[in-house]
């Protein structure tokens, strides 16, 4: 069903539909219009229509989208349904906030362990995931299936740990480094974090008034 | 010489171009075409020329941008020479996290203070930033001058909050609490970061091959 080609902007609206049909069905909304749903998310309703062609039909003509329905069908666009696996590159302060607070289950991905090279957070426990020695990384993902690294590691050592873990195999990043990672294999998908970039835009708006 | 109604894709593009051309000045390049600039961001020349068109004139036919004058500009344009103001309420882990990592200063914000209720971290100081006691945010807010608050405190506390900041004068808001907040003041600019869009992305793309 699904057309090749997607766009990156049709991409990026997905978990922006997914999270806004979660807080509609949560609400006890259960059948929408995709006028009212642009609405609710600032995007007009052809738009809309026009997203979701790229993946088939999902309403019913003049009938509206059922709320649940929708969001399930899109969670397993996502992948969210995929049991995904995970591991943590550096437990420092970022690596441990985000063990703590964020809701990597929700959205599809089990945490199986941490990563550092400090001994003073080597051995410890972050909401329930193991703190291990980077030096037996290779060993573990050489045994574990692992989809996505979380690099949460110092800026100067963000590209050589990124280098030695695409040598071994891992091929997807979510990279809180603000920096950008050289990566010449079209296998390896790299998705960043820039902080930066949404404190200036609000730097900008803040400043333009 | 700015034009009004500037495109929201526009304004998120320009920390991007922010960001390469500082890296770039990094790297010595003093002069760049905008069709290298284009090949090193993903992005057409055609289009960097039309979104700097936006802003007035910054190159010269033929001849490309100089890095460091253009850099200064986009950095001027976005405000980052505008020593705004900004405190942090939420001094738990992720608050800490950005207190300690985050490079405000280059983004032209001044750290101020840190809130919190919790008596725990209250009096406490992160990275040269005192944590003082939520109770007394309305007189800080009366006495000095804050344009953006990074709201890193709970789910469930985030609306009351906002609204309560909101009537005592605050109108940016940097919004880590991964709901979206309420606002009918078309003064009041807020931010949001949102982790997971960016993680059902990257899911989506090692789903997909």
């Amino acid at each position: 069903m699904r057309k090749e080609n997607i766009s990156d902007a049709v991409i990026r609206r997905l978990p922006r539909y997914y999270r806004q049909l979660s807080e509609l069905y949560a609400r006890g909304i259960t059948r929408i219009s995709s006028l009212s749903l642009g609405r609710e998310m600032g995007i007009t309703a052809s738009q809309i229509r026009q997203d979701f062609s790229c993946f088939g039909e999902f309403g019913q003509q003049g009938y509206g989208y059922r709320v649940k329905e929708l969001c399930e069908e899109i969670g397993r666009i996502l992948g969210v349904d995929r049991s995904h696996h995970l591991i943590i590159v550096g437990a420092g302060r970022l690596g441990k906030a985000l063990l703590q607070n964020f809701p990597f289950s929700q959205c599809g991905f089990a945490v199986d362990a941490a990563f550092d090279s400090s001994p003073a957070v080597i051995g410890s426990t972050v909401n329930g995931v193991a703190v291990r020695d980077m030096d037996t990384i290779d060993v573990w993902i050489r045994e574990n299936r692992v989809d996505v690294v979380v690099l949460t590691v110092p800026r100067n050592a963000a590209q050589e740990i990124t280098d030695r873990l695409i040598a071994l195999g891992v091929r997807g990043f979510w990279n809180f480094t603000n920096m950008e990672l050289n990566n010449s294999n079209p296998d390896v998908k790299i998705e960043d974090i820039h902080f930066a970039d949404s404190l200036l835009t609000l730097s900008y708006r803040i400043s333009h008034d």
